[in-house]
């Protein structure tokens, strides 16, 4: 293929055109983002990526992330010019579209979702290391905003990047100088930029980004194989082509109208009869390691004492050694995660991620975007530092992601409420199509590690970090949705819910409240989501009181699941975290916030007494 | 003062022997982390520093911020021999003591909760413009780790921080080379730290950390009014001064044992006879802005058409008028937000935060420990962004801290889901001691901001993108934890909860529903959490069945809240976000969601037929 600038510079018209179109057509959207990188656009799609318009797996092919989301009329402009998708490009915005506002999935052509800003790089650094660990020759292009440049997650993906001598993945900034309210921090001072990618150790250049010469020559740099990825800083103007429009504050998520507005602003484009066809470029096929489904045995011994987040690890390295497609990625923690223990299989399983959250997460949603089943890691209250990447993670709908958090609860003890998740199941819980699961002990943990595996989406582990005894034998199986009766009696006058560390402690309220006469339910909810509607209603119904306990807030988390689904049947006692924890030992915080098997004792009772 | 370096150093020594003896005796802790910022602890906090160990409100002085907060035993050290706290160091970590496992307020001295990594340069940042909109002549200094370095956080803070000039403004990075699991990413290459610094507009230094005589001539660099930040790289050694531990892996977070080990240890400091007497040093006296209760007053028509987060920036803007104290910082958002509306008070009382949400959230608490009532607004959807800062800032325990989420829910439309919160509310309940207003109409919006700056600690105001008809009038008051009973008779047969823009569809619905001669009860639950229990248990007893309403992922939100408080009184149905929502209109996402007053009435007929 030979396209001279030109023609790509025609095409970089037309793509403006469309998405003046398109977004006047929806009444709102983007149209002067996508103009400012309408060159950058065209000679990525139309000359510079090897890629198949037929196929959108990306397989043996470049690949593209849109970052700065809001462009995405855009993309589809480029994705319809190329032949990739046949969609109306006036159905932008529209109910029934795949062509949403920003990128989603419903297009097979989107790999991850975006549209909060500053996320991009990070799964496009994910694919690329993929694609180093696999051998794969297709690279990875990031589009970014400078706007978008401010979020530090930005430069989290850029240190992982350099640091992982990533040059199979090329950013380009879309330097247009205007943010949604005003300025950039910057403006069209490039060198900010350039000086803090090199600082960040990456190869970069400054070039006109309406310079389809200059971007194509920029471009082939990333082909040198530097040990470096590359950064493009390309300066722009916001909704360049159009006059009244250029340059303008007041423009930004702003469509034309539709009519004399449109006509006008077209009108300027000057012709836009161009078309290009895009020959199907492949790499040689990469070999793929086979990966039939992860089924783990559980090998230990009823009344063992094994910390949930210890026997994480040791079920993760069993996973690596059945399934080629498990990875790990960890903050800084792998020796308190236990994500480590992936090692004993393979030192080059693990990515560390050092302490960088947002950045682990969008490189695990890339790994799972290359066909990983990666296992994320770190304390339990610092993924709520990646909480907007966990969002966006669940709206990329990736095959499979793993998120585990270990410490969870005041019962870490003396290293204080930092370092507690109190957080964490709330978080979760309102993911929309995630799954949560909180392991009693090790049997639970290890079983849940492989059903986290084998389920599709998002799936989040709990783990704690004091030892608790083994409770199931290893032939016990623990489906997502459903829960362990431990006790029950016809004579129960309550049912108590706990999971984790307050299991324990609900075993040994039922073993002194049966000493003074009074049967109670215990019930395992190690499926935190979906929770197991019948059998709480179930538990409700026969038992007519309900005490639920957990080493977390008290609101989001095992309490609120329950109540939500057991109302109108019986009342719920919540036994949970309502002050600010402080540092101090495991056992003196959990009598202080309530956590305890007297203090499951004395709700029963309470509630009893009515 | 003038102390000779030779002291200094011995008083390093010093609080070395201190950091290993409490970790000992707590038998958990972080020495090493301590002992290779002990020169720096020394100079900064005996030579280097303007304050008063009799006076903990940092006014008029010079404040430090332990950004590694892992080092507390340090700073526990440092302030006891410096006369400013008489508890025993040896009580670290216990359940009874203020010196915690990581800094909080439970000390003084503490001006924000540290222990999360990477957020004390946003805080310290905050605290520095606020001195430099003061004419306030206070510095201040914040102590990072190299790993923290990792943080995209910390890059905010540094961009921010260089953005507005912040020569008041110190950071030294202790960088001792190990992390927690292994060897930092970057190891001992100081000019890594050096450049980036450089690049993101600071001046920088490399020192030996180790050094005192460097370190003093290091910190005067930064009393020279260069009108950049001053970063100190101090290259160190993860537990100096103790051969057996000085630069070795396997002893993050590991105290020596008492007996033998510590003994051995503590020899090898050598004689640590040194007292240095802390001279109070202040500043004159800067003019602090007397603020009264601020007192706002509507001036709404009932039936007017205002959207929530419109009139939350007419809100802010008036409250600002009545009190000084009020300042806003927007992450770019601030003509979607309203929050820009400040400016037609003062151009100077909005903050820019550009697009780095963790930043935003660690400025404002900055600013709230300068007594500011700062409110910090961007899309609720970002907020997640910065859940892991909003965690530490209640734990920051902050006279006044207001979080405002505009743009709430699918009722956004087709910006899609990148762009919508459906976690928000489940996010913030689950901080403990949160509080959670949500406003249904311009009314209760105006007098809900009013509240927010009289409510201590933090607050968090969710608002809605598209206008709602004035509901209240002017003279009503919305207290926290109470709810408005709308719609009420004797022949209730259910109860509606709704807020924010389900709270007009729930009239609807009442309005339909009377037409078919089926009473309900209509609650606008505009205080989440503190949530009216009583009111909610009277109208669950009284009309029998339950629904709520919410523009907000069905787990976590008023679904919940409500649920979590009528158990066992009467069947609560949940209307909420279920599934992943795409682009569309308003109308037609609230329908797709079931949001609208036909499915309100549907639930509630559901509910009625058993």
């Amino acid at each position: 293929m030979s396209v001279d600038d030109a023609t790509l510079g025609k095409m970089a018209q037309k793509l403006r055109r469309h998405s003046l179109e398109s977004t006047a057509e929806a009444g709102s959207g983007h149209p002067t983002t996508c103009m400012s990188c309408a060159e950058i656009m065209s000679v990525l799609f139309f000359d510079e990526m090897r890629w198949d318009p037929r196929d959108p797996s990306g397989r043996d092919q470049d690949v593209f992330v849109l970052s700065k989301g809001h462009a995405a009329p855009i993309l589809w402009a480029a994705l319809k010019e190329a032949g990739a998708i046949t969609d109306d490009l006036l159905s932008l915005r529209r109910y029934d579209s795949p062509l949403e506002g920003h990128p989603t999935p419903r297009s097979p052509w989107v790999r991850v979702a975006t549209g909060s800003l500053g996320q991009g790089l990070s799964a496009a650094a994910g694919m690329a290391v993929a694609r180093r660990k696999d051998g794969a020759a297709g690279r990875v292009y990031a589009l970014l905003g400078d706007g978008e440049a401010a979020e530090g997650s930005v430069w989290e993906a850029a240190e992982f990047a350099s640091f992982h001598g990533l040059d199979n993945l090329c950013a380009t900034i879309d330097v247009n100088r205007l943010g949604q309210s005003g300025p950039t921090m910057y403006q069209h001072d490039t060198g900010v930029y350039e000086s803090r990618l090199r600082a960040f150790g990456w190869d970069a250049v400054t070039v006109d980004g309406h310079d389809v010469a200059a971007l194509r020559e920029a471009f082939t740099r990333g082909r040198r194989g530097t040990g470096k990825p590359l950064g493009i800083v390309a300066r722009t103007f916001k909704g360049q082509g159009v006059s009244f429009m250029r340059d303008k504050e007041g423009w930004h998520g702003k469509p034309v109208k539709k009519g004399e507005e449109l006509q006008k602003a077209v009108a300027e484009l000057g012709t836009t009869e161009v078309t290009i066809r895009v020959e199907p470029r492949r790499y040689p096929a990469a070999a793929q390691a086979a990966s039939g489904p992860p089924t783990l045995t559980p090998s230990y011994t009823l009344g063992q004492e094994v910390a949930t987040r210890e026997a994480y690890g040791t079920a993760l390295a069993k996973l690596a050694r059945v399934s080629p497609a498990v990875v790990a990625i960890d903050g800084d923690t792998k020796n308190s995660t236990f994500s480590e223990r992936i090692k004993e299989v393979a030192a080059d399983r693990l990515i560390e991620g050092y302490i960088a959250e947002q950045n682990m997460v969008g490189v695990a949603l890339g790994l799972a975007s290359e066909g990983r089943i990666p296992f994320a890691s770190t304390f339990a209250c610092f993924l709520t530092r990646a909480y907007d990447f966990i969002r966006m993670a669940a709206y990329s709908r990736p095959p499979h992601l793993v998120l585990v958090g270990s410490h969870a609860g005041v019962s870490i003890g003396e290293d204080g409420p930092s370092q507690m998740a109190l957080e964490d199941l709330a978080m979760m819980r309102a993911i929309t199509g995630a799954t949560v699961l909180y392991p009693s002990d090790a049997v639970s943990a290890e079983r849940l590690v492989e059903t986290a595996a084998n389920t599709p989406g998002l799936v989040y582990i709990r783990t704690s970090r004091p030892k608790t005894r083994v409770l199931y034998s290893n032939g016990e199986y623990f489906p997502v949705g459903q829960s362990k009766t431990l006790r029950s009696s016809a004579r129960d006058q309550a049912t108590v819910v706990a999971a984790g560390v307050t299991l324990p402690e609900a075993l040994a309220a039922h073993e002194a409240l049966a000493r003074e006469g009074i049967a109670i339910r215990v019930i395992d909810l190690y499926s935190v989501k979906p929770v197991d509607e019948a059998t709480l209603r179930k538990a409700a119904s026969e038992t007519g009181r309900i005490v639920t306990v957990e080493d977390h807030n008290v609101c989001g988390g095992i309490g609120d699941a329950v109540a939500s689904v057991v109302s109108g049947l019986a009342p719920v006692t919540m036994l949970g975290v309502r002050e600010i924890p402080r540092s101090g030992k495991p056992a003196e915080l959990m009598k202080a916030h309530g956590l305890t098997a007297e203090a499951i004792a004395a709700a029963v009772k309470a509630l009893i007494a009515g």
